[in-house]
Formats: C-alpha cells, sequence, structure tokens
C-alpha cells in the first residue's frame, strides 16, 4: 500500500530511525486502538481531547454531539490532528539519561469533512462501535431517529501520517555496561476482564459471541 | 487543597455531571499515569505528542533534546495544554447510541517555562523518572554533565485544569431495558510483566526492589 507522503508536519525529527510512514503499518497501530486523542486549536490554544474513533480506509471517523466544542472546532478549521499510543513497556537502563518506553505511535494529519449523508454515516456509527467490539454492531439496538440526528459525524481523510514504534531492549553507553546497576524492561498490555453483565438483565440473556471473543483476545 | 478556577477554556461543557475541579482527585489522576499528551501549535495546526511526564505540587515536568521541536513551540507559546486519560472499561449498552467508556481523563493548562537552575532540573529529571517507576531514581546511573545539559526541561505550572471521570455500568433508554440484548461492561486496565532483565547483565545482578515492588503492584 506504499508511504504516506512526508512533508515539515509529518516528518519524524527526533529518533528517526524508529519511524515509518509505511500505510500497512500506521493501519496496524490505528486498528489496534479504539482511543485517540485529538488536537485543536481553540482561543489560540492547542487543546487535546480523547475519542474513540473508527477507521475505514484512508478515513478516520468520529463522533459527537451536534454542540461538542471539539467536533465544532474542527468543521470549522477544516483539519484535525491525530494521535494514537499505545505503550508496550518500560525500558529501564543503567542510566537515568537512556531510560525510555517502548510504544507504537501514530500521529495523522487530515482533512475534515462533516459526514451528512444517512448510509455514509450509520456506516461510521457501525465502524466505531465496531473498532471497540468487532462484530458486536449486530447485537445493539441501532440508532433511532432523534439518536441518529442528534449525532453529528466528522470524516478525517488521512492527508499525511507518520509512526514511531520503539520495541526493543535497553540501550545504554557502552561504558556503562560493566556498572553494577540492574538494566532491562518491563513489558505493559491492557487487558479485558471478564464481561460484567447489567444488573436490570433479564437472567435469560447470554453475553454474546462478540464480546466473548473480545475478552478473549484481550485477557492476560 | 480546594479547586482549579474555571474559566472557558477548562469548564466541563458536555457530560458535565462527571466533571471535577478538585486539585486533589485532578493529582491523584496524574499520578496514576506516567505518560501525558501535549498538545502544541505548529503552523497554525495543533499537534499532539505523547511524553513522560512528572509531577510536583502544582507543577508539571516534562523533559526532551533541545532540539525537540514540540518543546520549543511550547517554549515560544509560553503556554501549555497537557492532557492524560485512564481507559478503565467499555460500557457495551443495549443500543448503539449509549456505547461509552468507563474512563479518568485530566486536561491542564498551564505556564511554560524553561528549567535552568541546576538543582530545580536534576530534581525534575529525578521526578520524571519516579512517576515511571516509584523510588528507582535511587538504582541508576545519574546524568553525567554533557547528558545533563543535552537536556532541555519544561516546567508546566497548572494554571486551570479539569477532569473528567466515568465510573459507572451501563445507562441505557428505560424503554430499552425490555428488549433481548444483552449489556454490560468489560473492565480494562494496564498491566505490567514480570521485568525482563538485560541479556548483557551480569548474573549476579539482582532486579531491584523498586522495579519489583513495580511490577508486582501493576500485575495482573
Amino acid at each position: 500500500m506504499g508511504e504516506y507522503s512526508i512533508s515539515k508536519l509529518n516528518k519524524v525529527i527526533r529518533g528517526s530511525k524508529r519511524a515509518t510512514y509505511d500505510v500497512t503499518s500506521i493501519h496496524k497501530i490505528l486498528d489496534d486502538a479504539f482511543l485517540c486523542n485529538i488536537g485543536y486549536v481553540y482561543d489560540d490554544k492547542a487543546i487535546v481531547i480523547p475519542t474513540a474513533y473508527g477507521r475505514i480506509d484512508d478515513k478516520i471517523y468520529i463522533h459527537g454531539s451536534l454542540k461538542n466544542r471539539m467536533m465544532l472546532s474542527l468543521l470549522k478549521a477544516g483539519e484535525a490532528s491525530v494521535s494514537v499510543t499505545h505503550l508496550d513497556g518500560l525500558v529501564l537502563a543503567r542510566s537515568a539519561f537512556h531510560h525510555s518506553a517502548n510504544y507504537r505511535s501514530v500521529n495523522i494529519f487530515g482533512k475534515v469533512n462533516r459526514v451528512d449523508d444517512p448510509d455514509t454515516k450509520m456506516d461510521a456509527l457501525k465502524c466505531i462501535l465496531n473498532h471497540m467490539v468487532p462484530g458486536h454492531w449486530d447485537n445493539v439496538r441501532y440508532p433511532n431517529d432523534k439518536e441518529f440526528n442528534a449525532t453529528l459525524i466528522l470524516e478525517i481523510s488521512i492527508e499525511t501520517a507518520s509512526a514511531k514504534v520503539r520495541a526493543e531492549g535497553v540501550v545504554d553507553e557502552q561504558k556503562d555496561l560493566e556498572l553494577p546497576i540492574w538494566a532491562g524492561i518491563v513489558p505493559l498490555k491492557m487487558v479485558a476482564e471478564p464481561a460484567i453483565s447489567d444488573p436490570a438483565l433479564d437472567k435469560g440473556i447470554k453475553i454474546p459471541d462478540a464480546v466473548l471473543n473480545y475478552v478473549k483476545e484481550n485477557t492476560y
């Protein structure tokens, strides 16, 4: 699928040997998360808000209320920057200076458009929910007209993107290797615990396979 | 410790019943993480970068290279916005519309200053490292002059802040409670796996207590 073009906006300067612009790698990092951080400018300040998202091809979808300040600011700006980070471990070096983390991180820059076409809008909602728990859309009550009309969907078309990935052990100065100081990594991962059914639920209603599978794939 | 003042910048409009400005609660959310997302303006665009941080009283410290674009942009702007989010669970409602997540999220706005005083700078480095693994600073080789001088430390003095916390079960429409659709939550947590010693390490060097304790407290 090639690479995203490199501009001064997305070019990774610091730690550039850990950078990638590969489309497939970037899509994978995006698909492994469902929470992103959106940056928007308000009152000349950059504000960061976490929000759920979904991806279809080279488009990211986010949703919110019609009055959401972030959503309206993004729409007004016509562009958005999106950041997704997986924290994979602590890198504990011999020296304070070489402490680091293992991570997979993506930054996206794209054009923002409001989604008004009802089919595209419903597809986006489905995509966002399935991005959280694959296949769960088929189990739920779909949005009614009131809910559907109260939801603002923005489509962020990826124009440029970059990823940084650190996935290795400790890197210390050669002369520090002789020091009587411990060094190593501590892997970190996000895990799911078993689903807890709503107490108001009728006892006969079983946990759907999509949820069971999600827990199974994310269990410790 | 009171509350942060509320301005149009930090006032939570959407989901305001989940908002808090309580200083102690906000400090706790900050102390439970070590990775934040910094928003900065570059070329009139908001860019979001994940980075490690530490907190001392009402000050957040971040570090980076002297040439780091984010650090230099923050210094030039004189102000920064910082976001920290813990994802605590999926909230899977009967209706697509009421799907949500449990989370603890903080947004900070503050003045940025470069730290030049050597003692304050070393304290900030210690704070950032101990924020990752409490007490581990005492185990490592401290920065030498070259490393110390190559590190830029910024102090972000918190001026306003807000938190949003969702920590509850499914909230569905009353009329949906009768539907034969499952609903519930899936708790999520970040866990640590046992430390993996650097293969170059002398076999006689033991994993320090600070690291063992960190793993123990964050294990599944």
